[in-house]
């Protein structure tokens, strides 16, 4: 069997991949303290006016606007205090003409006032007596009824990835339960003739799974499920079986090859056979990440990953987290931590290929230095050192020293 | 009691907090595939080699480097395939003079060969024979015993905060259990007259809490426990109770204030008379987030930060998030992710402060554009709608559109 079909780009690969995409999941609900980083599964509508009551911006006095018309450091309007605005209730009072009543930044506005002059635009003329020196509009240093958020106003879209902030927004609107999707199920099968669990002692030729760990803990950071079906041997029979149980029982699958030839045939033989509309890309013009397999079955994607870890994450990065967002829902998946930094050493590419190097960042002069760490013989070291990967572009030649790169962090 | 003791600008306010802090969690031991995000209590050393047997990086046949000494692709060097190298096991071959056995990347070394050939640089010259067109060096493509790590060798310092890729290099080595620190406990009050629980109705001038739980959720992404005590209202016995309480039973205390200055007051003075060290700092140079309050109280920090949800959050950025990493054992904390963006619209700012600016980004032409989202009215529209917070530095006197500017994503 042929290794590689035709090599794409990694967007021609998305521009494949992506339009067969759907989501996946059903709907849950959920406590709203329960649900940081989970998506919204219906347009979340506020029900009430925030504020529910005209609320001070500033420190100072809720004032009649119209009464400090005029008014100057020269010429200042005299208004008398009437009361002051408790926190968290009304006073109760109403002022008229040339009244003032002190009200505190949140607090409420007293009846018959429309502006609020700020402490450092008065003066204390006598007891009950303040001078405003400057002249204010309506509506000044006051937040109206509904000015933040309106009641029938859409707060989020369905789709929307919360956040720290939203979930206090939420809850600022009395919403304490709220429809999430699912989190998306990603099975992940090891597939090696040479790959044992990490509970067992390799004998010579063997080596402990890696990926099925590395990716499991990919898949959790990205707000799925993961589920492992373990280690497979290169037999394609119970590779197809378990193949078969992981697309049925999931809404993604990852098959991560060993490092043979054979194993990656097996892998891309078996994902061929699994149903339609099948294998879409085999071979991205990837470096590492070439031998990468895209496919959907039945409406779910499929991924076979090459088994170095390195390659490993470099797919899961560019194809399979996009995918568990949109699989899972979401319209505006996270950002993905990215620097700009300098590089110090030459990194050699390829025009037509995109390639990742792992690289260590140092902090100085308010820059980032990328320092590239060659040799994939280092694995382990290698990527416990990394600080992230640096990416070379498809239409470059290689970066040299002095050059910016963008980092993808870890 | 004055609101601002000395304003003191952001990185002396963290020169002043992070010599008095220590690590004060213990240890506990997890399970290797539950250690996501957890930190590293020991060093961790490796307790085998890795590889543990010689291996192919390359698919191609192991051979004797001195029997291709001087082959070229005129002059090539002809060597008997006596076998293929399994993968997963040894063959038991051994080879002798002018032999060369089959090998997969990651297969075992035959017994005698000191190389392997790239399967590109050979050519089947009959059934047994091929034709080795380039000379090899010894050890060429070849991972020796130890040569990924060695017995003995250091894996991960203590306080290393654990990433997708590091559970995988410790499943690799056989380490399936891993002493962790426990996460920090975080106690979180609401204080302020006018704020109420968000299971609540409001009444005219009440607004429901929302700092509690945007902290609380940024204290889970941080990798600390959030436990809520409440809202207090402005009474300074009821604060000074909860608060001791709050520094007795966590490792780190929050108070957010409500909006009023009261409220202010009586949380500074609270915060004063908790203990010794005491306040550290009272003002900070930065907007929003003024008024924050830096103490630390029997060696546990304690922040005091302002009521707005836009100041809370930049003050957790700043101070809290990295005093929770230190409290809890973590010597590198994972990069938080920021953007370098072009600025649409001016932001004005004042010499010797920092600000930071709520903006929406957008991505084009290969570059993000930040686009400032200014009135403070909008709170939980301008959280909503935010990606991020632009950073004004200290020493910038505002910036203009097409400029440069540090976008802290959320």
């Amino acid at each position: 069997m042929s290794e590689f079909l035709r090599l794409v780009t990694p967007d021609e690969a998305l521009a494949k991949l992506n339009p067969l995409l759907k989501t996946l999941v059903n709907i849950e609900s959920v406590e709203t303290t329960e649900a940081l980083g989970r998506i919204t599964a219906q347009v979340i509508v506020s029900l009430e006016n925030l504020p529910a009551f005209p609320r001070s911006t500033m420190d100072g006095y809720a004032v009649r606007a119209r009464d400090t018309y005029g008014a100057s450091e020269g010429l200042p309007a005299y208004l008398r205090v009437v009361g002051e605005m408790p926190m968290g209730r009304s006073s109760g009072i109403t002022i008229k003409y040339g009244e003032a009543v002190k009200v505190h930044t949140g607090g409420m506005i007293a009846e018959g006032a429309d502006a609020v002059v700020m402490i450092e635009n008065t003066q204390q003329a006598d007891d009950v007596t303040i001078e405003v020196s400057r002249p204010l509009a309506p509506g000044e240093n006051i937040l109206n009824v509904g000015d933040d958020i309106k009641q029938g106003e859409i707060l989020f879209p369905r789709g929307q990835y919360l956040k720290p902030q939203d979930i206090g927004s939420l809850m600022a609107l009395g919403i304490t339960r709220i429809p999430v999707f699912l989190r998306p199920k990603v099975g992940i099968i090891s597939a090696g003739d040479e790959v044992i669990p990490p509970d067992k002692t390799p004998s010579p030729g063997q080596v402990r799974d890696i990926n099925t760990y590395t990716i499991g803990s990919l898949v959790i950071q990205s707000g799925a499920e993961a589920r492992s079906y373990g280690v497979i041997r290169d037999d394609k029979t119970e590779l197809l079986a378990k193949a078969t149980a992981g697309i049925r029982e999931n809404e993604i699958l990852v098959i991560s090859s060993g490092s043979s030839v054979s194993t990656r045939d097996i892998t891309a033989a078996v994902i061929s056979s699994l149903g339609a509309p099948g294998v879409l890309v085999h071979g991205v013009s990837l470096r590492p990440g070439k031998p990468t397999i895209l496919a959907v079955i039945d409406d779910k994607p499929v991924f076979g990953l090459p088994g170095n870890p390195v390659s490993a994450m470099v797919v899961f990065d560019l194809f399979v987290r996009p995918t568990i967002y949109r699989v899972g829902g979401c319209i505006q998946p996270p950002l993905q931590p990215v620097i700009i930094a300098t590089l110090t050493h030459n990194i050699p590419s390829t025009t037509g290929r995109e390639d990742y190097v792992p690289v260590i960042l140092v902090y100085s002069g308010n820059r980032y230095q990328a320092t590239p760490l060659f040799g994939e013989s280092n694995l382990i070291n290698t990527l416990a050192r990394a600080d992230g990967l640096a990416k070379i572009p498809l239409d470059k030649h290689g970066l040299t020293p002095g050059e910016s790169v963008l980092v993808r962090t870890f």
